[in-house]
């Protein structure tokens, strides 16, 4: 059997030494506050089991990972008919990301890019009676932790500084593509990225994508061919211009997020997250990309 | 001598009767009220002459044409430091607008792009005490007509729908080449842009780049030198993505606006506007364009 | 236990009613001689069992499925060093694919797209003694069947007509990321994608992928770190711009190619190829994308 | 009267001191020989006056400006059937020239830029009985002067390792927009390149641009209305990504090559020639675009 704590125990003290950490983000104020020195680890199995090394129970900020949830959320409410809004495919190019919206008439390549993720995040707004009360509690619930927030100071910070997003959201307005107003859509948006978790809630919150729809309390939250599909755009689609690298180098679906958090998982095994606030040049977490490989690495486990 | 009474009547003539007139811009609801059937022409010569058919007194929204007026303001304010913020050539694209924004990190191609005459409006709220009061006062003054106005409504209109300037805007501030709040440039901006002028006005508005930066009463609004540098934008930039179409064609410096109206020059002679609301599928005015077409090739004047 | 036998005739009987078949391909002018009509589909289980249905004797043109069989043996070359001329990014744009290589400097964005596949030809060419012949070999040697050959008439026609791949050719030459003559190169990559495979010889010849890098005959052609890499790039990268569609839809690692051939495979367990020759508009068989998202929802085997 | 002699001394004076010179081009080896050193300029006054300093009368690799010529030569073929194959608009977007090919269905955005210039060397070499013999006839006759020649070397230098214009005229094949063999194209478009003229000869050979269409022997070539027209496209075309900025500081039509030649000229007046090997960044010569830049300031002669 697989020594799982030994292995991330190791993975993490041999981390911890490493001197090229990337650079914690500074785009979004409040996250330039984070210690670059910070390494959580946490590995949920199926079978109840789970393991934690370092900084698995500070609280981050979980940023674009939170896109993933706020998917699970649109698809309960609007099943197939959300693909009519935003596409599934991997957006490729890091150059021109508000051009391509140009070019394809206002459709998102997927829901995991900015554009998508604001028109996911307008779905929820039309169909939530309290959108941001409403989303929270049901990541409290997936999670069943109700201990979870969102950080008002980082979402006020993303407020004050978030001229992409507002650039995004008007663009994809001009082509009707947005049912509320620029400003709801975005108050939400700040506010479902602003979001705090520790490694372990994380594991627990993406307990149903690696468990065929049903989370971790055993309710079922949504289909499992649904939880298949959003599986397969986190594999294609869920680290930026990154996601065939993490594909080749880790080999399991996953979501990262600028606060430097990533989550990722083996369908019906484990989940695994990851916290180090040093990016690499593509956005992603240095240190967690690496903890992930070294870790499918070691344990030959990966969905290839 | 040349005959212009009798050339710009015979153009007017022949082009009333056209069939195919282009269509009448819908995006600014204000702007689709206007009759497709509208032709003005007017002629301004430096010697003094003027001449007009048609609709040359009606009213209409001049739109981007406002651009050079701006520019030509916010050259007065800052010399050749404006060349730092925007650059002079040719935006070519049709398909990637903003993406040329991303990947030239904020510095728009031109300062009659829209994005480019964001960046002008933005130093004009800089430099200007009451931006809007004293950017009509200026625009007056070069006409030399204390009857030109902003036309509230269009104004208005656009606020409530330009989502794509909202989005260049918000592009434009996070790659920090916007000064002041968005807002407040896009409420300048947009005013800018609803001036009602007749074919008659704007072509007392444009005297001075015909004239050496002379304006109609005779005063030096900006130095020679700069004159002939607007001039040459006009020429390369200033048809959107038919700019090399209209030097082709028509052979002189001016400027369109979706309004249907276009304003073009030929250095040290004279000054022609025309005003047809139909508008060819690249946004300029289609009859307007065939009367400029018609008259350089009968009169043989152009600066080629 | 799952019946395969029975899934696989009852899919084959269900899509072969189909009205709407999609267009052969036409750009090579000897494919467009095939049949709309042909479906062939073969299921080689790990286990030794295997199925057939229809046309899965038949032998048509691989195309581009060849381009994962020369990346494994240009990769038994040069191992990791081949990710230093060649990236693992999905393409994601379908409007400028030979931009993006201008703006990246000659490095493809992945081996499956046709630049990349030529970067790979080429380095087949720099290390097989003779190319053609060695190439065939291995192949034949995978698929454990010496009947396999290229199809002369297809190379030939490909080479008449391949403009597009000459033009990409030259590109990477002018960045010096092609080592070889221009000709050479693409003699060479036109005879790769000329192979004639039946869906059953496909299914074999993938066998190593879906083994860890064992082929059907038991020997170990790559290690079984870079089998789970080279999977990895087809989920990512294997249906040109429909990847994510394909993952979201069917769920297994695969190639197609132009000739309506699809292989696909679930790791560890079995590998399965369809050939229908009409293609969906973006150039992948709309029957045979339909066979597998049929036959992964029957069987709810996937990787996610 | 203008003292065009002591101008142009002075000029030729004080730029012989500047420091920074350029880079030569090495992109084809033959004109990497050139000295940087070098400065010539000529100018032919439409009165008959000729004048010159520096090295005017030193033949150099003409490249690009050779464009012009032949565009001139293909409309005396095709009149304006060839606006059918090439648009006439600026290029704008240094990043993407291949890609506007794709995007824009294989139709050059314009004559001047290195795939327009393909598709008008394709109509020479379908219309020309000796394509390579003929043209150079063309351009001896309008410059009347039978000494003007190809340079061998340059342009076997050119064949040898102009792999991205085979990468353009493959590109033009793949969408029908090239009628004859790439090869031969090729061939005549390197030689077309190739030709060495001196500073006073350039200059005679566009006299017929500045003076209606008739050459320096006082034959009309092409009607004036087309002189015109290519007098536009050399204005909003003729410098590469730097159009704009030589119409807003130069201020006349013009054309440029790698070689280190500019020819610019004001129309009904005069033609003025620079040479000057070392470039700026964007592929003009630096020392020409200044001392053409310091004529029209001092004299005051421009367009506009």
């Amino acid at each position: 059997m697989t020594d799982f704590q030994g292995i991330i125990n190791s993975i993490h003290d041999h981390l911890s030494k490493e001197e090229v950490k990337g650079v914690v983000a500074s785009y979004i104020p409040e996250l330039s506050k984070q210690s670059v020195n910070s390494l959580g680890i946490f590995l949920q199995h199926l079978n109840g089991d789970s393991f934690a090394a370092g900084d698995a129970d500070i609280p981050f900020s979980i940023q674009s990972i939170s896109k993933v949830l706020a998917l699970s959320k649109a698809i309960a409410f609007e099943d197939n008919r959300i693909w009519q809004r935003v596409d599934v495919e991997p957006s490729g190019n890091p150059f021109n990301h508000l051009s391509l919206l140009e070019l394809e008439n206002g459709i998102p390549r997927n829901p995991l890019i900015n554009s998508g993720a604001l028109v996911v995040a307008d779905i929820l707004v039309t169909h939530l009676k309290n959108p941001k009360e409403d989303f929270l509690n049901y990541v409290r619930t997936i999670a069943n932790d109700q201990t979870i927030n969102y950080n008002k100071d980082v979402a006020a910070s993303e407020k004050r500084t978030g001229y992409k997003n507002f650039a995004a959201a008007n663009l994809l307005k001009s082509f009707s593509n947005l049912k509320n107003n620029v400003e709801d859509v975005l108050d939400f948006y700040f506010h479902q990225c602003s979001i705090d978790m520790t490694c372990a809630q994380l594991a627990k919150a993406f307990y149903l994508f690696a468990n065929g729809g049903k989370c971790v309390n055993n309710v079922q939250q949504i289909p499992v061919s649904q939880a298949k599909r959003i599986n397969a755009i986190m594999l294609t689609c869920g680290f930026y211009d990154e996601a065939g690298e993490f594909a080749f180098r880790v080999g399991l679906p996953g979501k990262s997020g600028v606060g430097g958090g990533i989550v990722a998982f083996l369908p019906n095994n484990f989940i695994i997250s990851t916290w180090a606030p040093g990016l690499n040049p593509k956005g992603n977490s240095l240190l967690g990309m690496q903890a992930l490989e070294q870790f499918t690495t070691q344990t030959k486990l990966s969905i290839f």
